[in-house]
């Protein structure tokens, strides 16, 4: 029966800017040891101390180009048109296949690239307890001006209409309760079909196939 | 965000006879009070202490029919031509829609018939260790003859068949595991955007809908 390893779970975690998604993922990668944070590819220098194919994959803007048009990435984006950042598709699926989960932290444009090119691809928005505690949380950031908060806002809202296209939704109000419900939710799609080439022989003694 | 009440997850446990869904189930059902068996109808004559809508909905040959008639089951079976047994639509609509979870323990037809009538359903396929352990585990019965095991093997091969069309698999080999299995299924389902109806005040704020 154990023949075969089960693939892992590709889990994309994502939801507007300041709902705490990058708190969650910290937390949920330092209690799971089997869930991996995904190596990004990038643009920008690095920074002392930071090591190819662990910080980052290390890229030269031709490099990066040229990856893109050979559909290397499955998200990626240009921020403020000053350095890539995106996720090698290769790297991911090695991951995978050696039954690594994978963890990817993007914003929804890059979760729906995700889910276009993976569809076993399990989608998870993080919800504001409410759209007043979002609000207030950026305020509470200081680092924004008010016309900036009143632009993330707007931007959250827009972001929250794609919510009905992602698999799961969890709510950042108690924070261990949310890396619960993300451990539950790897924990159940490590049980799917279609991540258990464990029952291939199985199925083949029957005379079907998964 | 809590003015609509989630969903209740309607939970299918079926899989080849001997496997051991039935003692999966109850051991469930001991451990989780928001999981509730479904109640089903039947011809069959009452027996004494069993009461009507907790223990079946008694019915006539008759009043089945009209039912099987109308589509008011999710599925039915006629045992040997001598009873009918049947699962309510009606009244696990309701228990959903109250927000219980239901459990169907279902041979593999059944579980075709919810999938189809029922697409939020989730299908929980119960595997053997190995098919020689339910070869086994249906010689062990000693109830059977050699012919009924042969029957029987064959049938249960029948019945993998089906794994595809699947949600989730377990393995009952460990009971404990199994069970701890199936409850990491209801409470990830839990979390579908599908069944969060405490999201759709959201959504509106958002200008969508679930």
């Amino acid at each position: 029966m154990k023949a075969d390893k089960a693939k892992g779970v590709l889990i994309v975690l994502s939801g507007p800017s300041g709902v705490g998604k990058g708190t969650v993922c910290k937390a949920l990668l330092a209690r799971n040891p089997q869930v991996k944070l995904s190596v990004s590819a990038t643009t920008r220098a690095p920074r002392p101390g930071e090591m190819e194919g662990v910080s980052y994959f290390f890229k030269t803007r031709d490099e990066f180009e040229r990856m893109i048009a050979a559909g290397d990435f499955l998200e990626y984006m240009d921020v403020f048109g000053m350095n890539y950042y995106g996720t090698p598709r290769a790297y991911v699926e090695q991951q995978l296949a050696a039954g690594n989960d994978i963890l990817l932290e993007i914003d929804v444009k890059g979760a729906m690239n995700v889910k276009r090119l993976c569809p076993d691809a399990v989608l998870v928005f993080v919800v504001p307890p409410s759209m007043d505690t979002l609000k207030k949380r950026l305020v509470g950031r200081g680092t924004e001006t008010e016309e900036a908060v009143e632009r993330r806002t707007r931007e959250a809202f827009a972001e929250m209409k794609l919510l009905p296209e992602y698999d799961y939704a969890i709510v950042n109000d108690v924070l261990e309760t949310a890396v619960d419900e993300v451990e539950t939710i790897i924990k159940a799609e490590r049980l799917r079909i279609c991540r258990r080439p464990d029952l291939t022989n199985f199925c083949k003694e029957a005379g079907t196939e998964l």
